[in-house]
């Protein structure tokens, strides 16, 4: 049921779908040109080194197919258990089809563990004939990497309505520019007096031939404050685009490559139309064209789902993990430092109903440092659920993820984010803030009923953070400032970031109190404290997962499957 | 080869021995009363949770062996897979033979790993019939613990010289006293103009059915500086004890149960006798007599062997690890808080010779809160090998160990001594220094040949701990006043041991820089500075070895093994 194609040309395209009750996938790869063999794998984010990998390969003769490793030089290695399992190879007009099976955990040291959320999948084209799995060398093959969300919810269709009526936004059959990276903007409008409707599902709508290059979409609805909006259809960062498109923002429908239709849960719809809203939508679609293709016409986008007959609650969407401000820094050279933000006891107790709201799906966001978000729901101090994790996020692939179940949230309880960040090729500080070498930690969860909560975020007590910044003068012998009267980001980069001066700023953020953001509409708080606010305490964490390891379905074995092609032309 | 009563009354005795290729310890336990069953095991301390365990039981008809572990609340269940394997079960007069394989690593997630040091060996006698496993209340039982080194080094004994002599220095025929702990000292004196030898071995000297009893021995010699000690015979805690026996303090020897005879390299012996050394000997008891048997006889020792003809090198001891002050500390409520001490390159630089010294044994050393010990080589900043590595230390077992093999020591090596304490039952800071309830770091390496430095130990710069003692006042919204008039200790005890205050002192132990003790001998210092030196940085880290699991030796059922012992009586 889910597809994808792996590569820019579309040779190698991926079904597969997912067995919940056994913890398997099962894998379908149709090859339309098959050479003398093919890679196909996971890793941790992408690189072809400790990769886990599925490996068909020809000697020109015969065909094998072998669960395999790479090492950290990238050399392959035959998997001493057989995980990987093929269930059938078949020859067809279009190409090849490879069927195989996997185990969400094998528990072999060497595989890789199928998580929720993104998985990198990786692949590679064998061109020459090889004489043994050892004789590949991958960093000669042509190959690259996709990434998805493989374990896909198992989530039963709501029952649409009878009135239901559809709306395409998409690109007017625009030329897709000859660069790798575009962002496309193209701006439409609901009909004049368009009534409040409920939007209960969308779907992509790909124009045939250019599934391998629309990466990702998404449709906001601009700010109601301006009456009209200019018609501008062109790439985002053109500077013929009218900076007034900077206020369409607020998210109606979001997919990435390899996402499917989205549906609202039954109870539930995403409203626009009607006054107080604005008429005006801003598609933005991403284009990713590496092999450059030249006048390849587009006219995809999203259609939207909508019905009249409003469903018992609107939809909302909140925000949660941390203020955009520059009190939360991560050091340069940082392969794994942590942040994290917190929506307390305190903001929940007052702004949420006390049939508390339901969430129902999460979008993750963080900038290009971020590695792995994760939310967990704590009630009395007892980490009890998590929300959404990403382990292998990519600020690459930002898709809004249904949640396999409901999580219920009630007034009091606390809602953690916790973001990961990789600064090992940056020389200086990366503070918090908007631009794109500036960081976030965000999780915008989409929920219901609608309350009047629409942030729930805090940042460190700036109070603290001028403390450490004394700490680090008197501390350090070498003559350095942080002065307070240069900017947060300024001393940050004063900062001389040796161990201690590391460290100590992971303990302030552990330990310092916290400025609570716990807004209605934007920079409206609710009345209360929110400064100096204590950090959540948790008595008890949520264990991790033990991987469960199926028992051996039959027979694995460590040699190569040979497999009947015969014999494949150079 | 190796043996060890378990309990205190020697009903259970175990005898084990190493084969390293196979990478399996094989046990004899000679069980000289069998009620209905026992259990034997391993656990990480020696509790009763969380343990490997072989349990033999019986319904009172038909007897059953298997292996089982226990969960945190003491229940236990059976191994999915059976790692002990029973070999053999035989009947004689003097009790019941149970003869058992155990591989060091068996890849079950419940089963103990065997490492080197100290293994907590774990028994219980079941006096009633149970129907299963499942049935045995641990808690109910009568049961107790053993430390060991399980896995002895696999030496070969170096030929001994013709003209060796030996000398008992043992206990005279004392009555251990009916308390649990005593420690007995008593004075011994070398004859009048013994010249210098050299001791090549020594073995335990036990009085027959003492064995469970005699917990550890050690032989010290005294200060040249005196010319004459008393003839003290007593408890070493008496008030009657002439403090001039806390001179007496340069081991000789030092056994523990479960040791054998230790044996010196054949080119190297413990000098002793000769101008410039003292004639007095004062010899240790450790009596741990826990059921409190009265008047017991006995006239344990150890038995020294030595040669006139001396070997080619003198042997020497060398102090590793953490200087004796209260700049190192612990805060109270920690589970594993590590303190390291630093031998570095600057020293060994300049005071070993060019041709390194052989390191052949190791006694490492802590009080009461010592958990783990390790002392890693570290040469060019990459970690090369372990010297001595103690995962499950135990303050109550401290003897010298001989390695496994020799380790050189170049001039520019640096000797890493890493110390885990556990201060949970504190409440507040534990202080370096020489009190029962103060801590210390310590690891005495046996080498040769002997060289000038004694001493090799590291504190923090107190120049830097002033500044967190200042930074704790500082940051700290409470009133605290760790003032610098106070002594060190004070200042410890007045820290509020917040997370922040806990953290911060962890990062300025691994960041602070040093003031080494590279010492001649007691406070004499090699020339040169030594204060603020910086810590040794360590670019390549030795990786965990990846425990080997050995392929499954024939069948295991995971069905209890039915044993043919006949009708048990009750």
């Amino acid at each position: 049921p889910y597809k994808v194609p792996l590569d820019p040309q579309g040779l190698l395209q991926l079904s597969w779908n997912v067995s919940y009750p056994e913890q398997v996938v099962h894998f379908q790869l149709l090859v339309r040109d098959l050479r003398f063999g093919l890679l196909f794998g996971m890793s941790d984010r992408g690189e072809f080194e400790n990769a886990d990998l599925a490996v068909l390969w020809s000697d020109g003769h015969n065909s094998y197919f072998g669960d395999a490793w790479s090492d950290a030089k990238g050399q392959l290695h035959m998997d001493s258990q057989q995980d990987y399992q093929l269930l059938g190879a078949r020859k067809a007009p279009e190409g090849l089809y490879l069927l195989f099976r996997r185990a969400f955990s094998t528990c072999d040291p060497k595989d890789y563990l199928i998580e929720d959320g993104t998985v990198h999948l990786i692949y590679g084209i064998l061109e020459k004939p090889v004489h043994s799995l050892q004789a590949i060398n991958i960093s000669a093959i042509h190959r690259g990497l996709q990434r998805v969300q493989l374990l896909k919810p198992n989530i039963t269709i709501p029952e649409l309505p009878s009135d239901m009526k559809t709306m395409e936004i998409t690109a007017p059959n625009i030329v897709i520019p000859s660069q790798e990276t575009t962002y496309w903007c193209y701006m439409a409008e609901l009909p004049a007096g368009f009534s409040k409707h409920h939007i209960i599902m969308y779907e992509p709508v790909i124009t045939v031939g250019n599934e391998a290059l629309v990466h990702h979409m998404e449709v906001f609805q601009c700010a109601a404050k301006f009456d009209s909006f200019p018609h501008y259809n062109g790439p985002c960062d053109s500077k013929m685009k009218p900076d007034r498109l900077n206020y369409c923002r607020h998210v109606l429908a979001a997919w990435a490559m390899g996402a499917q239709a989205f549906y609202y849960p039954e109870e539930a719809g995403l409203a626009f139309g009607g006054p107080g809203s604005s008429r005006y939508l801003r598609l933005e679609v991403h284009y990713h064209n590496p092999l450059v293709f030249k006048g390849r016409h587009d006219s995809s986008g999203i259609r939207l789902y909508f019905t009249a007959t409003l469903r018992r609650y609107d939809a909302g969407i909140m925000e949660l993990g941390l203020v955009y401000t520059p009190v939360m820094a991560i050091p340069p050279g940082e392969d794994a430092f942590i942040l994290t933000g917190y929506c307390t006891d305190k903001c929940t107790q007052l702004a949420l109903p006390a049939a508390g709201i339901r969430i129902f799906a999460s979008q993750l966001h963080t900038h290009l440092a971020g590695r792995k978000v994760v939310t967990v729901l704590s009630r009395d101090g007892r980490e009890r659920q998590v929300v959404n994790a990403d382990g292998h996020y990519s600020p690459h692939f930002q898709e809004i993820r249904m949640l396999k179940e409901l999580v219920a949230v009630y007034p009091g309880d606390e809602l953690i984010t916790t973001c990961t960040y990789n600064t090992e090729d940056r020389s200086r500080a990366t503070v918090g803030g908007f631009g794109i070498l500036e960081e976030m930690c965000v999780n915008y969860v989409h929920y219901y009923p609608q309350t009047q909560l629409e942030l729930c975020k805090s940042a460190v007590d700036p109070g603290y953070l001028h403390r450490y910044f004394n700490l680090v003068n008197r501390f350090n012998d070498e003559e350095v400032c942080t002065c307070p009267q240069v900017s947060v980001p300024q001393q940050f980069f004063s900062v001389p970031w040796n161990a201690f001066n590391r460290d100590v700023l992971k303990s302030l953020y552990g330990f310092a109190p916290i400025s609570m953001h716990c807004n209605k509409s934007s920079a409206v708080r609710f009345p209360g404290e929110w400064e100096k606010q204590p950090l959540p305490t948790i008595t008890e964490r949520l264990r991790e997962p033990v991987p469960h390891c199926p028992p051996a379905p039959g027979p694995r074995p460590s040699a190569p499957v040979p497999l009947n092609l015969g014999e494949l032309r150079r």
